[in-house]
């Protein structure tokens, strides 16, 4: 068995946002040239989130919306106060919290040289707290 | 390292309903002929899900109804209109949103040609859009 | 490719509580011999939960609160009766209910001996009906 790490940036554009990344994920499992085995898709981050569902583009705003409601961002959070390791005061639980909520890894088989995915299956990054630049990765388990 | 991807199909009578595939996917690993690795159960749509919990009838209605509680069926969604690919309106936006909050796979360690689980650990096929033929996999990687 | 199964215990002292058990895991791993691989982190209960975020006590009462919110302890569940299995009533079903929300397992890579998370991950063990010994456990599969 050999192991490929493969990290890869984001750059998100709004507070709130699913980024499809399936063909960015495709693409790194192809260049590693592993066969048969897995992959680990994972985000750095604890205020963002992996999850998979259909490529809609009004899916994606129920989703966000139901986030939004399931954990809304006008509650009297404790995770609200000055952070002196940030430098600034944090006002982001909600963004932890729909993290949680939706996961931040997921995982496929590779056969034959690539992933085994549902016909509709879509691996989104979801941005919860930015714009940020951010950081995932692709971890290749392949005989 | 081997790999073997053991698909499987399952056809659902509800429209939201628990089954319990426990003994299928211990069965496949049985036969799957691997002592120790690990084994990944997944679902290959996007609304449906795999989830484990106790394996009790009145649980399970208390999971879908918490489901339809944080997903409501009423909400006016986006992903309601005319799916040219589908042919037919698409009214099932709450089965998606779900499907996100359970997730959509789940994976235990194989030891001596047994699944490693607790003793009330139950692996759940989740339909939420049936009833319908889906299909799964189980994926056993093995030394 | 090794696979190593590490059981650990843990006695929870609240009914709720999460707890930081990153430094536990990332020793495991060392003391596995380890290079490079994967290693699973996972509860095997059914009324706990595994989940990853960033490791602040008031985040972490901020996250029991949602779930709290999600699955009310003062519904009308089904799963509230004698359950002749246990000789006892079984009122234990919004901790089944928060367990689903956030998951049982996590994975993460392992490169060069270590664990590889980012800067604020931190992987939570979470009871949800305690105070209990439970049992976890840590499978390495490496190189």
């Amino acid at each position: 068995m050999r192991s490929q790490i493969i990290r890869f940036g984001i750059q998100t554009t709004g507070d709130t946002k699913m980024i499809d990344i399936t063909e960015r994920v495709r693409q790194m499992v192809r260049d590693s040239g592993a066969q048969n085995g897995q992959a680990l898709v994972m985000t750095l981050h604890t205020t963002t989130a992996i999850t998979v569902n259909e490529g809609l583009p009004d899916l994606e705003d129920d989703i966000v919306e139901m986030l939004q409601e399931l954990a809304p961002a006008d509650r009297n959070y404790r995770h609200a106060r000055f952070l002196h390791s940030d430098g600034q005061m944090a006002v982001n639980a909600p963004s932890h919290l729909r993290g949680a909520l939706l996961g931040f890894q997921c995982a496929f088989p590779i056969e034959d040289g690539e992933l085994v995915m549902g016909g509709r299956q879509t691996i989104y990054f979801v941005e919860l707290d930015g714009p940020l630049y951010r950081e995932a990765l692709v971890q290749v388990m392949a005989t």
